[in-house]
């Protein structure tokens, strides 16, 4: 029987067969806390290997790191859901010699799927390894829980290189990663920074306009008819996401509501939901605290899932197809409803779609949440920088000023107006935003394109240019 | 969102565009209780198509309804690891147009991976279902654990339907099969006979022979030097295997010894062993009882996996490989140690590999254990009927007479002298059970060719004969 375990990442990149030109590919579970990346890069590069395309469900700001890299000709390419912080900056700027492919995170497993994203090597951060090759992210020092956007990825790459820090001596509690996907494992001293893996809790916000914003957006849900007996639903951890899962939480107290399940991103206030019986379950890709990571390694009911069954719009069905609703934020939302969360309106890369226009897509209700005005810009826009989430599956903005429904949604904009809530047109909105910064200066871009941005379909929908 | 749940098997198999020629899979786990297969056939029957291929895990007696769909021409081609009862009978006469294809638990995923048993509609008889179509087999009346044995069907299968008696309105416990490899769902009155589906309990042999054949085979264990932390095994539910499961039990507890994980169809023994603490973790392709449909059911040390998991050799690892024991049956065992447990001594078909071949390939050592003479005919044979599992992976053949050891293995036959076992050549064995028995008459076979075996690496290793 072929052992597994490798002496390096060296040893275990050799053995994958390394060469240039390939994609090898990563996670973003350990988030900013993440340390795979880049050691594996630095290995890549020690190997004198150049031109790989580096896909990484999402990238942050501890992955500065690899603008070296990229300078150097290790990477020239970078497939990803999402990026922020010193390497988005160096890309805004030009310093990749081809566009940063953007995807969602259900587009990304349709693409894997489907083999438009061909993945070389799969290298997996991996919290716990079991003799034989199976993985858990519940256990080890760098436990983050669920793995689930990694799963397509091991299941379809040609080579699988498992990195932990943590080998447990017997068997696994719980299999994220079954071994028979896993072509190596290294073991190294660490894989990640607890602090910026998981956040140890995730406090609520007392900003009187997130709150405000909350108390609209469950006011939305409320009225829209939706909130009854096996009521679904997925928001964020921004500030106004998470108070607004307090004032769902308090409205299916007072209505003797049982719902269906929880998503996306999990927090502890969706635990303390599914402990209080409120939900039957929470289907999780990625958890973002500790009490999150304890909830998936003990309760059945909080089950793991691959970035497939959340959101791959290739599939026979996901998850945020049964979605009833989701908020979710936004950098713009422009006169139609398309939302821009990648760039912001200086065409600066600072995030990406992630799951953003995947339950936009899926939920019956899509509530934007959003400040009227932030950082002296209008989030309000006549036209999105970047386009991230089609206005045409947008159903609802929620400001601390004012509602906006899409004018496709009569019966919705009715059913608000009859639960007296302040429902206006997006253009009131818009103007009242103006008013209040004045009229913001077009944005002027230079002519290479830096990114690419997919929608979850595989059409591309919009470009990013450097600045200028 | 497309609803996936249909009224009907017929309006499902319309809407997967159901049509002549085609291969519909299915999957063993309600055994010998199952209704899914026949109300299936049936139903397809009633569409008047023909040329169906039936590629099912395993074939039990209740599947004799099948006959007349193979005569009808409805049926025209089997595929499966396993069949046993009238249906089997029917095969060997020569009722298929096409010779059935036998291959092994670990080399059907294989080929269903490969593409080389390309399934155009999978039907799972799915235990409980909910409201997005995600199946478990832990709960509802015909509850039966781990769904292991068709998960790869549902990977790569063109088409998914599950059929189920049992809709959780809530969400479910344990997910064994996600929503979104699954098109359609069907509600049937029932999927299967719960008495035919597990055992409510297995009881151990009283018979002497069996009892003194486990006895031997737990001293070879012993002996064999690989009982030790970390320990791995297999065993099947026959009267010896379960037997020295009990004896193996007694040795690990006397020796302080902790092992690592237990494998294949589970029960109850295997369960008691996982809860007092000797193993790590059971990994589950099937459950062959209550006790182990309970314990799948709530500990995650329980761990249901998929037959890619359990044994395909095209991935990269199975847990077969990671065995230090197994305890497998046999129909007949020749000189040179190959097994037959396909076809009787007669050439009629009543079994199949099931696991039998992989897990002698994998396991460190595989010990095959029989009575000499079984219903006047000698086990062990000068050639075998029909080949299983090839000598080269035989170690040992453990009888309540005597132990063969395989002549490769000098070190191992060492071992068991020292130990002072009763160690003796094949042939003498063969001699033995020939001078109880008579010379059995040479089995002669017709002309048509009624079964062609795979081995589990996909090589045509044997043919099976229509009978005379």
């Amino acid at each position: 029987m072929k052992r597994k375990h490798m002496a390096s990442i060296t040893d275990a990149l050799r053995q994958c067969g390394l060469k240039d030109g390939m994609t090898l590919s990563f996670h973003h579970h350990l988030r900013n806390g993440d340390h795979v990346v880049n050691m594996t890069m630095d290995a890549v590069a020690a190997l004198g290997i150049k031109d790989i395309t580096v896909a990484c469900s999402s990238l942050f700001p501890v992955h500065e790191h690899l603008i070296g890299h990229i300078r150097s000709g290790v990477i020239t390419g970078l497939d990803t859901d999402y990026m922020s912080g010193p390497l988005a900056k160096a890309v805004t700027d030009g310093i990749l010699p081809r566009p940063v492919m953007f995807r969602s995170h259900g587009g990304r497993p349709r693409a894997i799927g489907q083999g438009s994203l061909k993945i070389d090597i799969a290298v997996v951060a991996a919290p716990a390894v079991d003799g034989m090759g199976n993985i858990t992210g519940t256990e080890g020092p760098s436990a983050c829980g669920s793995l689930g956007y990694v799963i397509p990825d091991t299941q379809h790459a040609t080579k699988v290189i498992a990195i932990t820090d943590h080998v447990v001596e017997g068997g696994l509690h719980r299999v994220s990663i079954p071994h028979d996907v896993v072509d190596h494992v290294v073991v190294v001293d660490s894989i990640g920074d607890p602090v910026g893996i998981v956040s140890g809790s995730i406090s609520l916000t007392r900003d009187p306009v997130a709150l405000a914003i909350a108390r609209n957006a469950q006011a939305v849900i409320r009225a829209s008819g939706l909130l009854r007996d096996g009521f679904c639903y997925q928001t964020g951890a921004g500030g106004a996401s998470l108070a607004a899962s307090i004032f769902l939480r308090e409205d299916m107290r007072a209505m003797k509501l049982h719902g269906g399940f929880l998503l996306g991103g999990i927090t502890k206030y969706m635990v303390e939901m599914l402990e209080e019986g409120l939900f039957d379950n929470i289907f999780d890709v990625q958890c973002f605290d500790l009490d999150s990571v304890r909830s998936i390694a003990r309760n059945p009911r909080h089950v793991e899932i691959s970035a497939d069954t959340y959101a791959n719009p290739g599939r026979k069905g996901n998850c945020v197809d049964y979605l009833d609703a989701v908020l979710l934020g936004a950098t713009e939302i422009d006169l139609n409803f398309n939302v821009n969360v990648t760039t912001d309106s200086n065409g600066k890369i600072i995030g990406g779609s992630g799951g953003h226009n995947d339950a936009a897509a899926g939920a019956n209700l899509t509530i934007i949440v959003a400040p009227l005005v932030r950082a002296r810009l209008p989030i309000v826009v006549e036209k999105c920088t970047t386009l991230t989430t089609p206005g045409s599956t947008v159903d609802v903005l929620v400001t601390e000023r004012g509602i906006a429904v899409n004018p496709a949604r009569k019966e919705l904009a009715d059913r608000l107006c009859d639960a007296q809530l302040p429902v206006c047109g997006i253009e009131d909105l818009h103007g009242q935003a103006v008013r209040m910064t004045g009229k913001p200066r077009p944005h002027e871009h230079g002519d290479d394109i830096v990114g690419i941005v997919e929608y979850r379909d595989g059409n591309i929908v919009d470009h990013i240019y450097a600045t200028k």
